[in-house]
């Protein structure tokens, strides 16, 4: 047997998707690609919700945001980013690296900015080239209120609303154009069932008419060639064809009926997760709302909780980032993992804690996420 | 029988290779991920004639391009590029659009720049900040003669000696230290035996002492933070940890004796290949010399043979790029090809050939192919 991935990222791939990864390459400049490409950009746009391209770029999530950070905020724009984590200081990072003035709406770690506290920065902040928030805050669990956050910004502002939904797209619903959206950065190793090295990145009509006018500083990040390839079923560079065939293999096998079944999923998952921690008596590390990653303090006697999971029962979950390093441990429910995966998580962290002293009610516990699980969450299922 | 691939670029991938990659993934901030990556970071120095870090990045080789660009030359910086094709063109973009300042020494595609005329442009153009040379130019065929560029511009100047050797390293001798170059990119989907995705960039120890001290205009491709994770045995963002477990097996596997049986193998088909094409009468584009892939110049009655090669015998080459488009067809000898793989394309081509009319000594063909080829030069047996 294998380990179990519970990382927020990467995530357990398929055995079908594994197989398909093993394919012969094909060459990328070629009808055949072409006709791989072209329903997986159709695909995208659906799931994105977008009317526009959906581009396919090779690199990082991180990679996508610094594409629509070269984009869409020109050297000497002003950028209002919201942060609350690492991934919200990582945006604005990037955004400054590629020469905007960055001003920062700030929550504790933990918390999300409120809409209200967002548009009134960006209000006194006009001219604003682009707004960046993070959806679901990776390292903190907690998931932004990012319809609101939208329209709050979209009141005061006509700046271009840019989402870090690496771990959203695919989790929580994120429909680009209902929520006027600028540009949705998602990437292959999240909710994806993929390996990593792919990113995802939708832009308005708007957004690319502005991409269209203005190159950017950038060659492999140019979204203008992406979305001249994207219009002969191509890429702009030489992409990774081997996790390209898979997602168009995803794409088909596992979003065939659209995202609702996968979004239901993270909700039972993350539900029944929660629900045996509260038996175990384990807090929730701030407001959470993410399904895609439950952070969950831990109390000095269980610091070694992560590295005996991995160590004992081959589990593998991921520690707390930057401020939250050795105070709380990460559980991602995204990937192929299925009901009996969360049941041997939970019935391994119930051992682990008994054998520490620490009261267990695990009849109560099953009992619990059974209920949360309800009859088929698996994700073979959907 | 699947296809044959005789792209320069994407290659043929030995079945064990693809096999490797449908192993699930492992989490990249990981022990494991560390012991992987680890043997890899010193494999890549030995290819590279290197004592400084050669670090991975997960993008297409243009990405490598642009990180060294980035890392190297600093936004109104001189740069000096060689250009005689379509990708010592792509250098020079990429630096402008990094914000140097570039000074194009061009020749005749199909041609090289030659080594007194560059280092007479970079002597009248000091200061300069660095010198890009394409190694293996993968439109035209030609292969600089690197080593006597970089001594001819050490001569004269302190520039950062930067190439793309991405069709080259594994094909042709690229030692970084010994040549007394400051960048060398090379990619996966070349002599490597892997699909796209990774590219690998080698800097000498003053080129990393800048990067440290000149934080670059990027955050994906900032070479500081590479370096700063190489030294931990991780990578700087989320890699494509398929791939890159591929590449450690191929390290380990391929390259266990060095670069030396690779580079035979590559002459020997490159001269099996030239070899027929000269019985059959069809010229060499260009001076030639790179045995990554041969450039044939295509009568206008040929011009469907890239065409008519896959459709008959699933024999896939490339065609010309940019101003060769349409004139020429561009034959890879890189990747899991065999004797017999050289055999079935220099047969098939004849057939075609005869076939339009055209007169072919088949016999003569093959017994050139088979002397050249030697006795193994199947990528297995190195």
């Amino acid at each position: 047997m294998g380990h179990r991935l519970f990382t927020p990222g990467p995530v357990p791939v398929p055995d079908d998707v594994l197989r398909v990864l093993s394919e012969q390459v094909v060459p990328h400049r070629s009808e055949a690609f072409q006709r791989l490409l072209a329903p997986v950009h159709r695909r995208l746009q659906e799931l994105w919700g977008a009317g526009a391209p959906v581009v396919v770029l090779t690199s990082s999530g991180s990679g996508g945001i610094e594409a629509v950070a070269r984009g869409l905020c020109p050297s000497g724009s002003r950028v209002v980013v919201a942060t609350a984590g690492r991934f919200g200081e990582h945006c604005a990072r990037i955004a400054e690296r590629a020469g905007a003035e960055v001003v920062r709406v700030s929550a504790p770690w933990g918390e999300v900015v409120p809409a209200e506290q967002l548009q009134e920065v960006v209000r006194r902040s006009e001219p604003v080239q682009a707004v960046w928030i993070v959806y679901s805050e990776t390292s903190t669990g907690a998931l932004a209120d990012l319809e609101s956050c939208a329209a709050a910004v979209r009141e005061v502002s006509e700046a271009f609303i840019c989402v870090d939904a690496i771990t959203a797209v695919g989790v929580h619903p994120c429909p680009m154009e209902a929520w006027g959206l600028d540009a949705v950065v998602a990437a292959s190793q999240k909710a994806f069932f993929l390996p990593p090295g792919l990113a995802f990145v939708g832009l308005s009509r708007r957004a690319w008419e502005f991409v269209q006018k203005h190159p950017p500083a950038t060659v492999y990040f140019d979204l203008q060639v992406a979305y001249e390839r994207w219009r002969e079923n191509m890429t702009a560079w030489t992409p990774a064809v081997s996790l390209v065939r898979a997602l168009a293999y995803v794409l088909e096998r596992y979003f065939a009926n659209g995202l609702e079944p996968h979004w239901e999923r993270h909700r039972r998952y993350a539900r029944a997760v929660r629900a045996a921690l509260e038996v175990f008596g384990m807090p929730i590390f701030g407001q959470g709302g993410s399904h895609a990653v439950t952070v969950v303090e831990l109390a000095d006697a269980h610091r070694s909780l992560p590295r005996l999971l991995q160590e004992r029962f081959g589990i593998w979950v991921a520690g707390g980032q930057g401020q939250l390093e050795g105070r709380v441990m990460r559980i991602g429910h995204m990937g192929a993992l299925s009901g009996a995966d969360i049941l041997a998580l939970v019935s391994a962290l119930g051992v682990l804690l008994e054998e520490m002293g620490h009261p267990v009610r695990m009849d109560e516990a099953l009992r619990r996420v059974r209920e949360e699980l309800g009859p088929n969450p698996s994700w073979d299922g959907v």
